[in-house]
């Protein structure tokens, strides 16, 4: 198989680690970032620094991977515009929400060329100074489609991630990919926030914050991270978040309600044996709707869950393959390799 | 000084924690379990078995624990209450409600000889095999107490905390207590809960179960526990745990509110300047509002925080003791030694 050539703009925590392990897998990797400070170790790790986009553009690299801060798209993404051979370059990029970077790339007119892409790998650290090649050691990544996007596009990011970084991946859509950005990890930010809110008012905040362990440690480790970071992420994903906001405020009205009935009540309270029955079977919905999770966490922590895991072949057709990606993704399957150019092999994890 | 006599009723993993910690300082310490499966190890380890609870409460203890599960409070006072010399021995326990104990305590009529008390240590194993007396290195206890809680009876069970264990404590009432254990755990575990529902419902929900990460794992550990064990948790504190629902799903909304807001607008819409501004404050103010507890977590963080604690020394007085130390423990003031039977040293930890 021929090694791919391979250009990464931006050789922070995420770029850098992906640019070693590519250079690990023997791809021809070359880089430019913002400043050059990396430059003289990441050319002892054999990566091609470049003095400028343009240059980096001018090798006429089959992936093109931006790997700079999301807030630096826009301008970085004009840059290229002229620079890039769109009919060689296929343009991707790892930022954690898709729709707005695609509508960026659109902006340009880029979208020819781009194929979204988001690796679940990182850690509290950045910089260069912090990537390591195991950063992405069994990582998923999710590659971001539209129905205009062209296959052999797709099928570059896509083997660069099982071939090259030896990775797993889904395909998604960016509305799918976001809102469920939105569920796992935008929504708990703010539910973080609100809870830490919550306790700076409580007059009881000292007694509180001596008593607090485990529980309240891990559900707000994520509050205290810079907050204006985390206000640009919600922003970013305003619709989606307001949604599971709202769905979460009913969910805990509704336990507060339940709660309420089971009270004792006052001597005037009409606390009906009907109203009792329809609360107690509320309370137990409640705490059993989220059973499937639980089963799904105890399966995946299986130490041979890996080894069980079956492996099953699909033909990827011509037409309506993002569809039929997408569905299997939503199956819970994930891509593991291209046994050709129109067929992959996905493993079937378990489903929640 | 006097070592006390001390007697534990269940010898689980705090039970038996406890007594071995009371062992290695020096306490003669007596035990009964409700199976003698633990008894010839504990006795090997200098723990004194008892083949019943009238053995254990003949042997007039200073103190006697009640380390037994709260389901089982209720059958063990009453088993207890013939057989106690109420003015020799000071009745205590280590559960993690205060309010039902008392009144579980009150209805067999043993509240003038108990002092509520509930240690935070702990891990997620059971029983006797996982007991370790390290489990209460640096551990911060709770005592309750109620206006008619006699002094004596408060010093019995706080030197035993402060002297035989080494460790620190605070005192409140049983309701503050119980409103602090809603805001740091039962309110969390409810809503740990709830996101994880709101997971499975989702028609994307093995999409974003794949592409969880570090802050979904984080907030929904707890939700992993035996749910049925969240449940009565929960409904033991409902009223506190019902208050704090109905404020957590006030702040959704309003930040759903304010999401909806910094969306793009349709054409026919009216979001005037002045709904911007009022939007940008709210989002401003709610990102803003937690900082005293992150600056707190800063604080507590530093390596030499313990060294630069100021000590300081409070007088008891005899008459509203209980008002004085509640309120020092609301100023984030821990209590470390007692100096004599009416002065106590206090760490001042930092305030959130």
């Amino acid at each position: 198989m021929v090694k791919q050539r391979i250009a990464i703009v931006g050789l922070g925590l995420i770029g850098g680690s992906l640019a070693r392990r590519l250079v690990n897998a023997g791809c021809e990797v070359t880089a430019w970032n913002h400043n050059d400070r990396p430059y003289a170790t990441a050319e002892t790790d054999g990566i091609t620094c470049m003095p400028t986009l343009a240059a980096l553009a001018d090798g006429r690299p089959d992936v093109l991977v931006l790997c700079n801060p999301l807030k630096a798209m826009p301008q970085i993404l004009s840059a290229l515009k002229p620079l890039i051979d769109q009919n060689v370059t296929t343009l991707t990029d790892v930022g954690s929400v898709k729709g707005m970077v695609r509508d960026q790339v659109k902006a340009v007119g880029l979208e020819n060329c781009y194929v979204g892409a988001h690796p679940m790998a990182g850690n509290e650290l950045s910089g260069w100074e912090s990537s390591d090649p195991a950063l992405y050691d069994d990582a998923l990544w999710a590659i971001t489609v539209d129905e205009r996007t062209e296959y052999r596009r797709f099928l570059a990011v896509a083997t660069m991630i099982t071939d090259a970084c030896a990775n797993r991946l889904i395909v998604l859509d960016d509305a799918t990919h976001d809102r469920c950005a939105a569920l796992i990890s935008h929504m708990p930010h703010v539910i973080a926030t609100a809870m830490v809110n919550e306790l700076v008012v409580n007059p009881n905040r000292n007694v509180a914050a001596a008593l607090a362990a485990g529980s309240w440690r891990d559900m707000t480790r994520v509050a205290l991270t810079d907050p204006d970071r985390t206000r640009a992420m919600v922003e970013e994903d305003a619709a989606n978040v307001e949604l599971l906001l709202r769905n979460m405020a009913n969910r805990l009205t509704l336990m507060a309600n339940v709660l309420h009935g089971v009270q004792p009540q006052g001597a005037g309270a009409l606390q009906t044996a009907a109203t009792q029955e329809s609360d107690a079977k509320e309370m137990a919905r409640f705490f059993e709707q989220g059973q499937p999770f639980r089963d799904y966490k105890t399966a995946i922590r299986q130490p041979d869950f890996m080894e069980r895991c079956e492996t099953v072949s699909l033909a990827i057709p011509a037409e309506g393959w993002q569809q039929m990606l997408l569905e299997s993704a939503r199956r819970g399957e994930h891509i593991i390799r291209f046994t050709d150019d129109h067929a992959v092999d996905v493993q079937i994890r378990s489903a929640v």
